[in-house]
């Protein structure tokens, strides 16, 4: 790639020094050679491929436009996967992320739930009947729980499937305004299916949630059905591409066999059956936070990155020595400071993301088995980890598209685009506070049970240690002389919480507001405690890297980089007690600003190891060739503002 | 207003349990009750204007139409300022915040630089030339600084301006690509004129900047002028009201006439003859950055504490104690936790803002009289605080964002429209790291003087004290006693950054080099010093309110929870040095806990006397009546995606 593109020559200068092999550096980003390997041959033939190159530019279409080409695009997608013969669900994610860069498309329920959620709830016979359709894309469906009144809370769910045993139907129902089916992308007017949860009502008794299969629109005209009202629910922060939307039930009659009956059933007679534990649909719910960890929020932070660091070399601006050139932005400290912790958050995030994959697997595994040991702690684990990891993927973008300077704000660095794309995920799949003080209270309790002289395993085994050792951070700044403070830092942090709930009960307050009176605490727990594993996983990814000296060099630098820039800003953390001193805090601050200096040469090479092509970052500013200025003008001149001299108004009335 | 509504009922109950005079907290807020007066005034004369009543939903319009409507209003705004026979800025000021709420005028720029820069920088005759016209809107002008390539940098521009004595012309011209001018509101396709700065040459000789008068496009036609190439800079993160434009300038001929002459002059014969100093400049420049305090951060961050305290009150969510019903959310003390420090941050800024009026007055007329002795310090001061205010702002307002949940992320929430509009302010007039280094720098090199014997005054001369004293908090958490450890944390802060600097010369680096080195803590101290001057202002603003008891005590609550909220989320460095011990810290934290508590009664009434309107906050979650869930569902149909149950697409064709 690099050879055949006239470079700017402060971006090719870069490159030219660094000293680390990229490809392999890339393997392990990728998680594997074979994966990047398949990647680029995707990327290859999409690239290539005549139905699907060129496409207009995304940045000057309306909100309309928009969605339009969201699913013409959704539509190839789903005629590409055939033709490309690709069959798994990871072929199909990674094909979408090509097919869409940083947006969303309209049918992605079709695969992310409505095609699981027929084979994970659905009998034998409801999977043939529902999954070969939408496995061929004959039926388009979406997945329909949060509602205009309710999210977080489950049980608060107010639509109704009440069965009728005379017709042997069910009569699903929205009762009040805030029962409203709200949220779920597809729905407004993409998809003619959805998968309803709703509660269960039969023989005048509620067995709460389940889900059911309903047809919303004719597969014909593709005109909503009698008794359903559904439409786009109107433009939001981003998503554009996608219609969020909103579904009303109006005593709509659906046959009882379109209740999904693996797991429980209602017979014809109306008698409720329970079947299985539903153990199995919480893997899945873990399976989707871990691929949030890898998918969105290493994705956001590496591309963000990117963007960021390469802009910062091209762009020269102000002096340092006085007379002197005006110097790479790069170049100055304050700069770097903002974007090599990012740098090095992406890696972190990104074995987190794999090492999480692999603990799903495992888990899956034992749980077929009937194995369910593991599942409490690595479910508190991901729910910490996808609040972590997307949190610090929030602002970190930011971070990146404000060290840009005016250009960031421009849609043509790609930052809005990434950032708008992406922060739903600190919201959807668990709202981030919510997950925080899960993970936080089951840290408590698994204390208070060590307490009780119960062994803690896994990733809390660490909590049962005493509290009362202190740093032994010197003047050598090591890796694992940082994660025992950040041991420390945590188990701390969650002995605090735990001191605040006991202490609380104690006075006599009931257990719910024990609980909510320690909740600051508890996500700060949860934070401490996931921090200290995303360190801990960072450093043995590396102990385990295939690997050159180089590549283990440069990974060891960002790591310590990740462990000393997160002790510099929480230090307040690692002070208490007295257990780090003042000297030590600034003997960590000074390594944290040498590693700066050491990371400043290869800075863009580590960004140009994610190895993500300009059709990817969709950013002027981020382009491989560093061709920023003369882009960024060609760009302007290809708005729709411009395609006048003088401006002829749209027509806009007061309503 | 709350009479003729059907309010929300618990919300409602919110309201009713409010123990303090709204009406007061208001003025205080506002600055004064005559303020106040105007402001509501102006209000309702607008909603019942029928030239600007109704008008079409922002969030439905499109890119292009969103310009259309801002235009639109702008001409408006020009009409009713004569109309209402508004005369000076500030009313200006005041009737566009209400004509275009959360949104940018295709025109600002006429009131906030065009007209200004003819009165400050043109003699008395181009005053009486072009003043006049620009207050009639006979002439619309833009300010044309930044180009392509450069914008903090002044010295780095590129456009010239080369005086011809032959013709008695000035040449103005883009003599690269990087020098276009890129940024400036209304320039693509609004303005007619603008005011170029440029590198002035004559006889050879460059001068540095000047301001240049350019006529851009014809009055008549509105097509562009020979020689001049302007055009829209294309789409961004917000501002779509707004034409951001690029300027290219190809040898176009100005009379030397055109040059504003007020400070400096270039004969006929082209010699160049410099009157005055531009201190006067500083002043305009510390106005405007003096506005943002108030105009921009207090605005974004009081609206959108409104929106999300009214929402957290009307939204019930998930269960605190078992089997009871579903609490406001704004019972979570995590949301508590997230909301009221927001609060207290923009009754902070608003005393900040008023506060900075007033010295820029005094400033100002210190000045006139010759005297240029506070403009140093007030320069460094209005710096960090225009970073410090804008850079909590926009954490805040996410923080609101997210703190709705998933309706946060729809356009219906006002809050993203608050964020994309406020955001640039991080950027705009100073970008805040640059302005931050420029604060420490000041304060550093203010330290190294007072150590030489000098004598620092106003809000430095806290650095010259010494720096041994330990935390007097004890089981009293009191603002007096958190206002020395602010002031202990950013004198170490300036001491440490003063320290690194010394020893970076005395290591034998460049001074240029040891500055930045010195950069991340130069940025650290420069927000400590903000933190703490905006506490002292907030406290002594406070001390100085003519208010009722009652009123007072909730700002004392305020400011308290600032202070702790401040410590808590900055910890270590106040741990540092053993300044503050861990029991105090504790202490501290469970003290700003107990203020949660104390504030929730009053948290609904607190931003109900922020006093916005409905039209100004442009949400339905934040609508005064509480009526959420209806209006969103009343918003979502109006959609355009809705005005069809199937939908048609827009023809998107592959480029």
């Amino acid at each position: 790639m690099a050879s055949k593109v006239r470079v700017n020559q402060d971006l090719q200068r870069e490159r030219d020094r660094a000293n680390f092999n990229l490809e392999q550096l890339t393997y392990i980003f990728d998680g594997s050679r074979e994966y990047t390997q398949k990647r680029r041959y995707l990327e290859k033939r999409i690239a290539e491929d005549p139905e699907l190159k060129g496409g207009p530019n995304y940045y000057f279409l309306s909100n309309s436009e928009k969605y339009a080409n969201g699913v013409r695009k959704a539509t190839l997608l789903a005629k590409k996967l055939k033709e490309y013969k690709l069959g798994d669900f990871t072929d199909a994610f990674l094909l979408r992320s090509i097919i869409f860069p940083n947006e969303a498309s309209p049918m992605s329920l079709q695969i992310d739930m409505f095609i699981p959620g027929i084979m994970g709830l659905g009998t034998e016979e409801q999977q043939r009947r529902w999954g070969e359709k939408a496995m061929a894309y004959e039926i388009i469906g979406t997945y329909a729980q949060t509602e205009l009144g309710h999210g977080t809370h489950l049980r608060g769910l107010e639509t109704t499937a009440t069965y009728d045993p005379t017709t042997h139907e069910f009569v699903l129902h929205s009762p009040t305004l805030t029962s409203i089916k709200w949220w779920p992308g597809g729905l407004g007017k993409t998809t003619n299916h959805a998968i309803v949860m709703a509660m269960l009502y039969t023989r005048g008794k509620c067995h709460g949630l389940h889900a059911f299969m309903v047809q919303t629109r004719d597969l014909e005209t593709h005109e909503p059905l009698p008794g359903v009202e559904v439409g786009d629910i109107g433009p939001k922060m981003g998503y554009h591409t996608v219609d969020n939307g909103y579904l009303r039930l109006d005593h709509l009659h659906i046959p009882r066999m379109n209740m999904l009956m693996k797991n429980s059933q209602v017979l014809e007679d109306g008698t409720y059956v329970r079947k299985k534990s539903d153990k199995l649909s919480y893997g899945t719910m873990l399976f989707v936070r871990s691929t949030i960890v890898k998918g969105v929020a290493t994705n956001a932070l590496a591309q963000a990155a990117t963007i960021a660091v390469r802009y910062s070399a091209v762009r020269r601006q102000s002096e340092l020595k006085p007379g002197g050139v005006e110097p790479q932005v790069l170049d100055y400290v304050t700069q770097q400071y903002k974007l090599f912790p990012v740098i090095s958050q992406a890696y972190a995030f990104s074995a987190v993301g794999l090492h999480l994959r692999n603990l799903y697997l495992r888990l899956n595994y034992d749980i077929q088995q009937g194995n369910v040991e593991l599942l409490a702690e690595i479910h508190s684990l991901t729910c910490g980890l996808k609040a972590f990891s997307t949190d610090q993927m929030m602002w970190s973008v930011e971070i990146c598209r404000l060290s840009c300077g005016g250009h960031g704000f421009s849609q043509a660095s790609g930052l809005p685009k990434i950032y708008d794309v992406h922060v739903p995920a600190c919201t959807y799949e668990g709202e981030n506070t919510v997950l925080y003080l899960q993970c936080g209270r089951s840290l408590v309790k698994a204390l208070l049970q060590a307490q009780k002289g119960v062994t803690l395993s896994g990733s809390m085994a660490y909590l049962s240690q005493v509290c009362d050792d202190k740093c032994s951070v010197t003047s050598q700044v090591t890796v694992d002389a940082l994660l025992k403070s950040y041991e420390w830092r945590a188990r701390r942090a969650v002995h605090k919480a735990a001191r605040m709930y006991k202490g609380r009960l104690q006075a006599g307050e009931a257990d719910y507001n024990a609980w909510n009176q320690t909740g600051v605490h508890l996500v700060l727990a949860a934070k401490a405690h996931c921090h200290k594993y995303v360190l801990k996983t960072f450093a043995e990814s590396i102990q385990q890297a295939e690997a050159g000296a180089d590549v283990v060099r440069v990974l060891q630098q960002l790591c310590l980089l990740y462990a000393t820039h997160g002790v510099t800003t929480n230090s307040g953390q690692f002070l208490e007690c007295g257990f780090m001193d003042t000297r030590q805090l600034e003997l960590v601050n000074d390594h944290m600003l040498r590693l700066l200096t050491d990371i400043r040469p290869n800075a863009v090479a580590l960004v140009d190891a994610f190895d993500f092509t300009d059709d990817k970052l969709c950013s002027v500013l981020g382009r491989y060739d560093g061709q920023v200025y003369e882009n960024l003008y060609k760009w302007a001149r290809q708005s729709s503002r411009n395609e006048t001299q003088v401006r002829i108004f749209t027509t806009v009335t007061p309503q």
